[in-house]
């Protein structure tokens, strides 16, 4: 077994209620650590919308969070909770996580006897629950990461999308753990570079050997056989097992499936969304073209050209080996598959 | 038909001898377009290896040229060209035009009564042949694009990359001539952007609409049927019909098989390698990890993380739908085809 140093944490709450979130700006990672404080609605929205906090489960959570911040400032606690779930819900709209965070803070609210220190709990206990099912998680998952291999991931799917730990990083972390012998191959995923930013930071930090690639190198890592599996997160997962993840995961599943390489998801199952027969029902995010056009503010194409930007893409089940949730896998997705593992039939 | 916009052509060729080159410099476009003079041959292998000047037909133009840099400077002709020769082979390795574009120049220095004035001819018949040729494949070309298509390319292989008009894009610039409507999707191609920064630059000063894409995104817009086709150019091809291109090519040639997309090569018969039987044979150029690690210029990853950074990929040939070449069109490229479109054997 090796230790491996203190998870990185993407937000936590301070004091009770009335208190204070604070979110650590994935915007300035690798380079600058800085938290910020959000004590109202409408910063923890910006947040979640300029991607300050960003990775569906860890959505989830802020948005868990932000109902608290409007709960405690309001006079009246059910119409304070279903304005702040109305914009929250109105912040990114791809995250299955999200809506489902969004829901159990409704319930609570709506319960007899509800009070603002009732929802902080509720959204510890979703913040406490994801950490645990990301554990589990990655123990299901480690098993599929054979001692030296060379595994490809894609965005970042690590402790700063999650609660802490990360639901594919926490596969690889696992199998660290568990005594095997990893390396990262980590595609930088443009437009905002998560892969580049925050993938290899918190692989970095962790000790885990990683090697970035321009996403248009995937392919050609497969070819010449550097890469022996693929693992990735998840945005929202159908009951089909299509689902949809950072804009590149569906060129990265058909790559895999080319070479014979197994291509994994590892979510939790708060991504699931069984109300949807399949991937096509999806709302994807479209961003501002600029992301394309710009880095850093400075601006690379010339100006008034044109972009596409899906912040998300569509991977239908039939390219996915297995999905590694927290009470443990799914082999070869089928709608009969998801609804059984979930006890949902 | 259209009037086209007069092409933008990546170097000249200034005086007589001894005379100046003159680069444009691609590492500043689009925001400054500023000319490199070029006197000696270091200065014209520094303008190849940091991509000053870029694309196979005008590195092997270039070449051309910087030989006679070192011949109107050397006392005794050959044994200059040779050195000159020799040190602008070292330059880059993939793009096979450099290497024959040398031969060429050799094989005029090495006849009877060879002087500078005679390799300045052969060099500006090399560059005037170029823009030829570019104008014969496009209008080969120009016969697969319908009118209404949305074609995708992958980095530029326009006329910046050529003498002039450009090789995939010469066939899009040839179908618009002719007076269809085109609309192009471009890769933005990282890690040195030339899709954002170049093909984007050339399509929009010629007034063909124009649509960026990060690499990762071609999967989600074939997908979502929006591609009709992909051209793109080729920096050596094998006697087999595999050829090396801009990293990056490989995935996308894969993804459009994947969706029954075609998939076409435009090049000229100067980037034919016919001695190598088959891809793998290509040497592929690495370059600095820090191209990936950083964006326009800036460290985007953290400090101490490494990268992969081949320049190019390899794809095989039973994913090219035809090749388009200045002598016309090779359909489902193979040894033989090739062979006998080159009167080979």
């Amino acid at each position: 077994m090796r230790a491996m140093p203190a998870p990185i944490e993407p937000l936590r709450w301070e004091g009770a209620v009335p208190g204070t979130l604070w979110i650590l700006d994935q915007r300035k990672l690798p380079h600058e650590r800085v938290e910020l404080r959000v004590e109202d609605v409408p910063t923890c929205c910006e947040a979640i919308r300029t991607l300050a906090v960003r990775g569906a489960p860890a959505i989830g959570i802020a948005a868990a969070f932000g109902v608290v911040l409007g709960a405690q400032r309001g006079r009246d606690l059910v119409p304070a909770v279903e304005a702040a779930a109305r914009d929250l819900a109105a912040s990114r709209p791809t995250a299955k996580n999200l809506f489902w965070a969004l829901e159990r803070m409704k319930k609570v609210a709506s319960e007899r006897g509800a009070t603002a220190q009732r929802l902080l709990d509720e959204a510890r206990a979703i913040h406490e629950e994801d950490r645990q099912m990301c554990r589990a998680m990655g123990r299901h998952g480690a098993a599929y990461i054979a001692d030296g291999a060379n595994v490809l991931t894609h965005c970042n799917a690590g402790g700063l999308a999650t609660g802490a730990y990360g639901t594919a990083l926490g596969c690889i972390y696992a199998a660290v753990e568990s005594g095997k012998s990893v390396h990262v191959y980590a595609d930088e995923t443009r437009p905002l570079l998560q892969g580049a930013r925050l993938t290899a930071f918190e692989l970095k930090e962790s000790g885990v050997p990683v090697t970035l690639l321009a996403d248009n190198m995937a392919g050609f890592a497969m070819q010449r056989r550097k890469i022996d599996l693929v693992v990735v997160g998840a945005d929202r997962i159908c009951r089909n097992g299509d689902f949809a993840n950072k804009i590149g995961t569906y060129s990265v599943a058909v790559l895999a499936r080319e070479h014979g390489i197994p291509f994994y998801v590892a979510a939790p199952g708060s991504t699931f969304d069984l109300e949807l027969a399949s991937g096509s029902q999806i709302p994807i995010e479209e961003r501002s073209p600029d992301e394309v056009g710009s880095h850093a503010g400075k601006r690379v194409a010339p100006h008034g050209v044109g972009a596409w930007n899906p912040a998300f893409d569509v991977t239908p089940a039939r390219y996915v080996t297995a999905i590694f949730t927290e009470r443990g896998v799914i082999e070869a997705p089928s709608e009969a598959k998801v609804l059984a593992h979930f006890g949902a039939r």
